[in-house]
């Protein structure tokens, strides 16, 4: 097998179903939800198995979460499945409420930072928001895309801070918070 | 406390006095003002505490200066106050005049990396020139933007490749010097 | 020396040859792959010398690389010659071809991490892509852009795809496939 196929050096480059240029909006936001996908990729990768199993299994199936709505993106096909459901977002949830209440209550912003793994789960954070952002031009540009896409970044960046936040918290280091926040959590 | 208010699932979010797409470049500046923040507590968590306390102050007063400038560019209340003041530029800029002093002195690019802390410090560096872009196309679109923000993040990228250069120099790591580079910085 | 010059302060910053807003797409895309050189340099500080004498060399090697494309990017002057050349694409299509037989042949896809320095490799890949996406916007705005820079990036993301599944590979670690993956390579 040749991994590079040269077909993309002229600009363009395959979807599901069509061709188009690299620099579409569609492109972009699969892109960032790759580059997404990698960042989680590195928290995994700073984990202990013992103390942080709950949230490696968190991770691992929203790393294949994440191929499933990439995927939607990339597909215009005429008669297309989408792969990303409702239901991981309801597990999302379920989970960030778990995790909520492991860590001490909130009032403020925190700084984002703690153990090196908690760190790279608030970049992680930040860098679902950036595909959120994406996916919400393409979806105001693009009328047929699926929605639960954005959603789902919506809450996977929600869940992102609840397990930094956990993190320190096991690991006994505490967040220090903004110093000039308002009560901005109610 | 739920954490999660599906406020935002419709592609329409809060700032400080009103509700905007979240693609606007306002959000894209200052959410990149956050991946940044992100960057610098990573850093952060790679440094030792003895050989780089200096640094980690720095660091610190940075990360609750970031909140500042994100917080201005969030706010679009009619009687605001920014937070962010001149004060904090000055004083980045002694710091990077101590910091230049103690590395070796530089004629030539030099390769991004070194130590782990340092090559992250690299990475908020060009981070920080990110932010400072989308900044600048938010300013170049709205008249009504605080102009230290800008101002701030461009000496940040300065004070973190000093950092950056300094981070190698106390653990005896060279840097390593971009072969083709004319004679660059004066 | 004064590292920091004010000169862009204003929102403008001099590029070789001239002087551009610093939202300019051309500034984006060496921006970006000033990025990409820094996250490369965080890999190569998370290797070991002993097992990955080989990889190191190739990195080091596109770092140089990198900052010869960035400079064409950067460069408007009239009478230009460019740095960056098509050996060092044909030298890349080489190592992936080696790479991609060390390691166990692949039908799927495979979710992105691993060891540390494998997930900041595709980590690398991504920002790779962020960067060849953006170079394709500058060369569909502006002509006269050398070609060698994107044909280069797409290489490059392949090659740090090869990369990330060799280290895996060397340090007994399986990469996970995509579970609802079709089997999309051939
Ligand atoms: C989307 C995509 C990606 C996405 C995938 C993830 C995601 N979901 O976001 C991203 C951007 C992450 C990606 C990354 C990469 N990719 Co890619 N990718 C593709 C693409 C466009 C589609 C692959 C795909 O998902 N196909 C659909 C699959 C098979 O869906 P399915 O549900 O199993 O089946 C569908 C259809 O096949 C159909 N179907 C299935 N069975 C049947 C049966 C019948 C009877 C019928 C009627 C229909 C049918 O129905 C389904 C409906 O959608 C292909 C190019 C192409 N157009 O095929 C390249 C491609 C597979 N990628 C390629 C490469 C090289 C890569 C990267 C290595 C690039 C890089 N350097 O980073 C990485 C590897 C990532 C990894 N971690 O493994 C190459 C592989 C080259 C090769 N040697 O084969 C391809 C072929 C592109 C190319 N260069 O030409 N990729
Ligand atoms: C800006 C903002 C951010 C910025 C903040 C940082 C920055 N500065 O860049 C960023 C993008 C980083 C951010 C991140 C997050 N945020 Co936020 N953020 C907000 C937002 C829009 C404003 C918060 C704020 O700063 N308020 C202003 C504060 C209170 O300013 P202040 O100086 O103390 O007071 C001002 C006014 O209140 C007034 N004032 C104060 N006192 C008084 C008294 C009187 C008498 C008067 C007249 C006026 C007055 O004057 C001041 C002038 O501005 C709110 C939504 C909203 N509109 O409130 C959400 C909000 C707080 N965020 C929220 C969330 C969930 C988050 C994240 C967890 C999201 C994520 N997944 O990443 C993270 C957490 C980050 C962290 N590290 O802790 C939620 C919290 C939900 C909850 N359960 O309560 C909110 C409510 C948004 C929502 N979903 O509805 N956020
Ligand atoms: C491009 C550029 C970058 C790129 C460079 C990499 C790349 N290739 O992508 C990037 C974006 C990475 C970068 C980063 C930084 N940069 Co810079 N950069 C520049 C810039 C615009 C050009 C430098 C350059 O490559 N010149 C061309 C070189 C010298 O090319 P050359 O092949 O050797 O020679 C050419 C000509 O000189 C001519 N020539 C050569 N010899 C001769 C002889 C004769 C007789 C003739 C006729 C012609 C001739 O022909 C060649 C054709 O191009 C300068 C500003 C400027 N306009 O000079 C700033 C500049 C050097 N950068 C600067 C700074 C501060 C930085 C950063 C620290 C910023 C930061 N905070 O991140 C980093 C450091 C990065 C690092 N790792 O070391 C400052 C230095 C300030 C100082 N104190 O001197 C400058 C001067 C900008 C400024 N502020 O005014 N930079
Ligand atoms: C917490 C605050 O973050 C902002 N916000 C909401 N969604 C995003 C996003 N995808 N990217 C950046 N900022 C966002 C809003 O202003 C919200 O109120
Ligand atoms: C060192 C060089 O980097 C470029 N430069 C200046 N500001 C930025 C930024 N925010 N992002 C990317 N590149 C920048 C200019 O070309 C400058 O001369
Ligand atoms: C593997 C798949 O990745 C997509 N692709 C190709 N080039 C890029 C890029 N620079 N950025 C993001 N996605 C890209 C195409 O859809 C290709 O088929
Ligand atoms: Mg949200
Ligand atoms: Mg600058
Ligand atoms: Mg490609």
């Amino acid at each position: 097998m040749k991994l590079y196929t040269k077909q993309g050096d002229t600009g363009k480059t395959s979807i599901i179903g069509g061709r188009v240029d690299k620099d579409h909006l569609r492109v972009e936001a699969y892109g960032t939800i790759d580059e997404l996908n990698s960042f989680i990729g590195k928290a995994v990768s700073e984990l202990e198995q013992e103390k942080f199993k709950d949230l490696i299994d968190d991770l691992t199936a929203i790393q294949h979460e994440l191929f499933d709505g990439g995927g939607d993106l990339a597909n215009v096909m005429k008669e297309r499945h989408y792969k990303l459901t409702e239901e991981p977002i309801t597990v999302l949830e379920n989970r960030i409420d778990a995790l909520s209440e492991e860590a001490p209550p909130l009032k403020r912003f925190i700084l984002p930072g703690g153990a090196p793994a908690a760190a790279t789960l608030h970049i992680a954070r930040t860098v679902a928001r950036r595909a959120e952002r994406e996916t919400v031009s393409l979806m105001k540009e693009i009328e047929d895309v699926s929605p639960v896409v954005q959603k789902y970044l919506n809450r996977l960046s929600d869940y992102l801070f609840a397990a930094a936040r956990v993190v320190n918290y096991r690991l006994s280091i505490q967040d220090v918070e903004y110093i000039r926040s308002g009560d901005v959590f109610k």
